[in-house]
Order: structure tokens, then sequence, then C-alpha cells
């Protein structure tokens, strides 16, 4: 077999084998396939795209071309949530303890990463004493014990992903529906997840801008999960504003609290239910997606959510009280409220530039090497639809310096208000499972 | 200017500039563009093409990559012709002396390669004591003196074009129009050609099978060529069955003695006056394509094309007297006949494989390094459209081993006969000029 005839092949539409896909990845893996003929065929997939076989088979030769997280030790379906990011997510923080309150194992492998604000880790270190440095026996006892536990990345998960993102990076090939849904599904695999549910999110504040997109990326990853026998299904959710109101570290945490204790935003709150529905009913812990959200409003109303969320922090060595006591996570020196100059209804808030404002405050890192400022960030005070006067705070900005004119100038830049009345987005826009 | 944003433009279907072109080729060519980008660039090329402007610009930065042949001390305008390849082409050596019989300069820079036969310095070799090992000023003298000679390649010409080339190689780019016709044009700019005739091969011998092809190919150089100032213009040409009778080193200098002396077969000869007409009229020693025509039917005539080779072997230390005597020429040691199994025309001879049949006895080089037999080869004593009784003679195989089952075996299944009357192909399809 030679690579220069699989690159023909698929440069002309014809479909690859499994056999040869195998071999692509395999020799790349090694480097018996050079970057020049892998970026020539990733190139010729961008223009031709990948069948579902062909799609199902890449996933699973990435999954196999490096290590793989045995879970089976752990009771129960493991099911996992992904996100395809966006601004404010803070989701995860939340679906851990919530679905971990109502039985569903969640084995989570999170990292830290650059973005607008930090990781998942990054998010829970804002709870002093909080780590994620445990062995992987420790790791399964603790979610058969509290069925909720994170760990940091190790292993050699899925290496010829790692290889193959960084060369399509350089190549202007990210932006391949086929790649891009063999890309995580196979990283989800990796980690050991059962069941999966997908959180794609669209608009100005997502990867994927329109819906035509996000739907194409969500089919395409629901279709290889069920391909290779992991039930997936995937939720498309509203990124065109950010989600929830804080945007940061410590201020992440008090909002994942606030929606644990029945108090989050709105928007949040939905977003929460609705994916954690779908865990509940993957993880066969309710036998309808009704039924798994009642046991989900009840962990709410009765405390058991924020129960999971306190002993979830305290066997991981993060001090339970800010829970009760949300002011013993890290405090900005300067709180600063962002005044509207007009009166009106708030129509547009681009929710990318929004990330990148709580980033210039020191909320996410621009480069691996960044500290972040566990502290700092932005609460929005009204989001799109709500009427705001003169005068009245639109942001809070919460900082570690004095200054922070540019941000001020960041956020009038990309918050409009209208002086027509204007509908909040639509959260969840469609919810796919085939 | 980055790479990845170049690649990105081409692969949305947007022109590259000027700018944007030279910075491609010239970092290519100095090594901080790596090898995985240009693929990707070339596989983005395959599947938008490139527009008119960006083939000549991409042209011109394969030229300025190296160096360039001044031939500016060579009086009169220096027309080079190319011919896109194909099996038993023995125009070059026919169309310099005719041409330099009638007073066009012909400063010939020719290569060995690889192939069915060895290149146009293999097969003048064949002549004891001819030799291109002259220097730049010899070269330019000779043609001065006698209008032909013939330089073997120096001097580092379109580095971009061969690193390139040797990229698109290997990850299936080598199939598109632009980029083939900027590689050829490329190289003919560099080595100095004030105008070009092309002979752009068609049909199953040839690189480009079909006639649409062909006409793309052909127009996508002429295009360049005028473009960039070099007065350009092609021939499509027969290469379904092979051009003439001889496929050999020594075999195709006697044809060529034989077409210079009127006495060659009928589709080389009318090949030759067709291009010969158009580099005599390109060089404005005519005004007009039938003038060439005469002129060029009259060197033939008169013996003064003959007298222009023996002129132009003697100068590079060739024997002239082969050209009255042929048999000095290297002679196989067997000849053997292939005779015909049916009685009825020649209805198909499959030129590239009838090329590899002469490869088989040594005429050709597989590798690099193979040697080359410079008397071996073969003549075809039918062409397609010919009557033929069984028994008699389809083709001479001339060998210096004396079992060649093999090569009988390769003819008899790339040959063949119908019973019903079959018409020659049409040897010149199109003349295009612009």
């Amino acid at each position: 077999m030679r690579m220069v005839d699989l690159i023909e092949r698929k440069r002309d539409g014809k479909e690859l084998t499994e056999e040869q896909i195998h071999f692509i990845i395999k020799g790349y893996t090694e480097g018996s396939i050079p970057d020049y003929q892998m970026s020539a065929l990733t190139m010729a997939i961008f223009f031709r795209g990948m069948t579902e076989n062909e799609r199902a088979t890449l996933t699973m030769a990435m999954v196999e071309s490096g290590d793989q997280i045995d879970l089976s030790e752990i009771e129960g379906i493991k099911v996992d949530k992904h996100s395809t990011g966006g601004v404010g997510d803070t989701t995860t923080l939340v679906l851990g303890p919530l679905v971990a309150a109502v039985g569903v194992p969640v084995a989570k492998m999170s990292g830290r990463g650059l973005g607008h604000t930090g990781g998942t880790i990054d998010k829970l270190e804002a709870v002093e004493g909080f780590h994620v440095e445990i062995d992987k026996s420790e790791f399964i006892d603790l979610v058969n014990k509290n069925k909720v536990a994170v760990i940091g990345q190790s292993g050699n998960l899925t290496p010829a992903d790692k290889k193959l993102y960084a060369l399509r990076d350089v190549t202007a090939t990210v932006n391949s529906i086929p790649l891009i849904a063999s890309s995580i599904m196979s990283k989800k695999i990796a980690a050991g997840a059962d069941a999966i549910v997908l959180d794609v999110k669209t608009g100005a504040g997502a990867f994927m801008k329109t819906l035509d997109d996000s739907r194409e990326l969500a089919s395409a990853m629901v279709r290889i999960g069920n391909n290779v026998g992991r039930q997936t299904m995937a939720v498309i959710s509203d990124m065109s504003q950010p989600l929830g109101f804080a945007i940061g570290n410590a201020l992440e945490v008090k909002e994942a609290i606030d929606t644990l204790r029945g108090q989050g935003p709105e928007d949040l709150t939905e977003l929460c239910l609705t994916l954690g529905s779908h865990m509940v009913f993957l993880a066969k812990k309710a036998s309808s997606l009704s039924e798994a959200r009642e046991l989900l409003e009840k962990a709410i109303q009765d405390g058991s959510a924020l129960e999971a969320f306190k002993t979830f922090l305290k066997s991981q060595g993060g001090d339970p009280s800010v829970v009760d006591d949300p002011t013993k996570l890290p405090q900005a020196k300067y709180k600063i409220e962002l005044e509207s100059k007009e009166a009106g209804y708030v129509s547009n808030i681009v929710a990318d530039e929004i990330g990148t404002a709580a980033m210039l405050l020191g909320a996410g890192r621009a480069t691996k090497e960044s500290e972040i400022d566990l502290a700092v960030g932005l609460v929005l005070n009204k989001k799109i639809g709500d009427q705001v006067q003169v005068g009245e705070s639109m942001v809070t900005i919460y900082s570690n310096f004095e200054d922070v004119t540019e941000v001020r100038e960041k956020l009038y830049a990309n918050i409009s208000v209208s002086s027509e009345k204007v509908d909040a987005p639509i959260l969840i826009h469609e919810e796919i499972t085939k």
C-alpha cells in the first residue's frame, strides 16, 4: 500500500477502506507517513468529505493509536458530556454533582487549556485545597463511592489526533466537519465513555457560527458514536451571547453553586437540566427524559445536588465550606460597574469579544505560559432582551488592577442597546439523537 | 504574511496576489515554508485551479527562484521547442538542423532522463565522438556560427520547480493543469527562450489521454507564455500510436537522417514541417506560415538540412560520415521480425506499451542508474490503417540478446489487427496560438 495512491483515491472522491485508514493512521503516528502526505490528504478530505464508514473507522483508528482508559471497574454506565466550547460555560461544574446526585457515575478527565477562562481544573482550583493529583485507583474508588471525581489528563491518549490536529492547524484544514467530528469523538472514546452527550454550541461565540453547520457537526458526531457502539446524542444550544452571567474562574464556581441551589441563571439552569436529563436517561437511571428531569429537579430542591458538590470538593482536598460561604473563594480587588449610556433593550452581546474582555482581565490564558488570575472576570447583569435604563449596570467587572479602560471599551463596543423591544434568543435549538 | 492564511485563501477559491505567490515560492525554495504547507496548498490548487494571473506569476516566480540562461549574445530570436513527451519522438533531432538550415538559431539545452528511450543527448551520443561537454561561450559561438548546438543541463535552473515537482509526485498533485503548465513554461523561460513552440501530445501514449485535456494544457501554456512576453504557440499532435517508425537511440538517429533527406516516415516529416514552420515564423525568418514551410521543404530538397546536421555533429566532435553511412551507428546483434498472425488492417498500436517493450530491450532507463544500450530498439513496419498479411513483419526487433520472448509477447498484446478497414489517426488535431 502506498500513501500517494490513497491520497489520489480520496482526491478522486473514492471511499477509503478500513484497512487503508488504519494504514494511514498507524503510519502517520509512527512517522513512516510524513506530514506533507498527511496534509495533502486532509486537504483532499476538506474538499471531498468522508463517508459515514470512513468517519467511524478514522475515529477508532485514532482511539487505537494510543492508550485507552479502562473504566470497567466503575459500576454503571459512564456517560461523558462534551461541549464544543463557548463563553462562560459553567455546565460542567454544575452537571458533575447534579447527575451524581441521582446516581450517574461521572468519571471526568479534564484539562486546563487556552481560552477566555481556564479549563474545568483551573476553575475548581479556585476552591482552596482542591487538587486533581490522584492516582487512577483512587479516582475509580472515588467515582464508585461519590459518583463524581475529576482527574487531570494523563497517559498517551489519541496521539494520532494530537499530531493531526497540530498539522491541520497550520495547513488550513481545521474546518472540516468529518475531521472535527472524528477528533472530538476519538478523545471521548479513548477516555472511556460508554455513552456521550454532546453540547454543540451555535452562534457568534461558538466555533460553528450557523445553525446549519452546528447541525451538521452534531449529526456527524452522533452518527460516529452510534456507529462505533457508544450511545450518543447532541443538543444544539445558543452561544450568540455568553451562557449564564459569570465569565471567570471563581465567579463561575459561585455561579455553579447558585445553580445547584436552584438560584442560578435561567439559561444555564435550563441547559444543565436538558443535558443532565439525557445523561441520566443514557445511564439508564430513568426510563424517560421527563422522569430524568424530575429526578434532577428534585435533587436541586432537596439539597442533594449541593451536598454532592460538597462531598466531591472535600474528597479531592477542597474546602467544602465555600459552598455555604462563597466569599471564601478568591476575591478581586476592584469591582467596577459598566453603566449603560442608553435606555432600551439589550439587543446583542458578542460572546467571543466578551470572552476576550475577561481574558484581558487575566481570567484566561492567551499562551500556554500565561498565569491565570482565578478571582477576576465579568458578571453580566443584563442579557439579550432585558430592559436597561441609562446609568444602570450592564456588567460588573471584577479586576485586580484599577485601570480597566480597555476592558470597558471592549464591552461597550460589543453590547448593543436598541430602542425597540428584543426577544431573548432561543436557548436550545435542537436535540439530535441519530 | 502567514502561509496558513494563503492556503486558506486558495482553499476558499480566492485569487492569490503577485506578492503572495512570490512569498510562497521564495519561502518554499529557501525552506522557510515547509513541505506540509506546500502540499496542502497544491492540493487546494488541484481543486480550485489558478487564474491566468496566478499562473503567469507562479511561472515567473519559479524562473526567478534560480539561475536564468542569458542567450542575448546569440543573434536573432531564440525559439525553443518543447514536447510533452511520447513514444518514438524523433522531432528534436530533425528540427534542430532543419530550422538551423533556414537561419533560425537553435540553442538547445537538453537532458538524459528516464523513459522508453534515452533523452536527446543519449540519442546523439550514438554518433561516435559526439559530446555536449562544451562551455557556455563555446556553445554561444557555435550557435552564432552554425545556428545549432546542444549543451547539457547545467546551473541551478528553477530549483523551486524541481522541489515542487518532487513534492507533487508523492502527494497526488501532479495532475493539475495550472501546475503542469507553470512547471514546463518556467523551465523553457529560465533556459533563455524568446519564443516557444509546444508539441502537446494526445492519446494513449501521451500524458494527456484526451483531446480536451490536451487542449486545456496547451491553451494554459500558450497563455502563460504570451502573458509573460514570450510568443508561444502549441500544436496538439497524435500519440495514440508511436510517432514515426523507430523507437531506440541509434535507430532514431538514422530515422532523423532519413527525414532530413526527405525519405522519413510521413507522420514524422509532417509534424516536423508543422512545428518547424511555426519556429521559423516566430523567429521572423518568414512572413507567413506557408512561406516558412516552403523554406523548410526547400532545405530538405536541396540537401542544406542534411548538411546542417553534418556540420552540427562535426562541430561537437561527432563523426559526420554516419549521415552518409548509417551502418557506422551502433548495430544490434540480433534482428528479429515480429510476424503477423492475422491478415487485415492494423487497428491499434498501444504507444506506451510499445515504448515499454523498447525499454525492456535496453533502449531506455527504468531508473537513473540504468545503462542504456544505444543500438537496440524497435522499428515499426506497419502503422494504424496499414494492411498486413499473415507472416508479414509488423515490427523489427533490434536486440543484443537472443531471447526476446517477453518483448514479442508485449508487442503481440499491444498491436491489434482488424478484419475491417481502419483509418489512420489524425496526426495534427489543432494549432493553438492564444
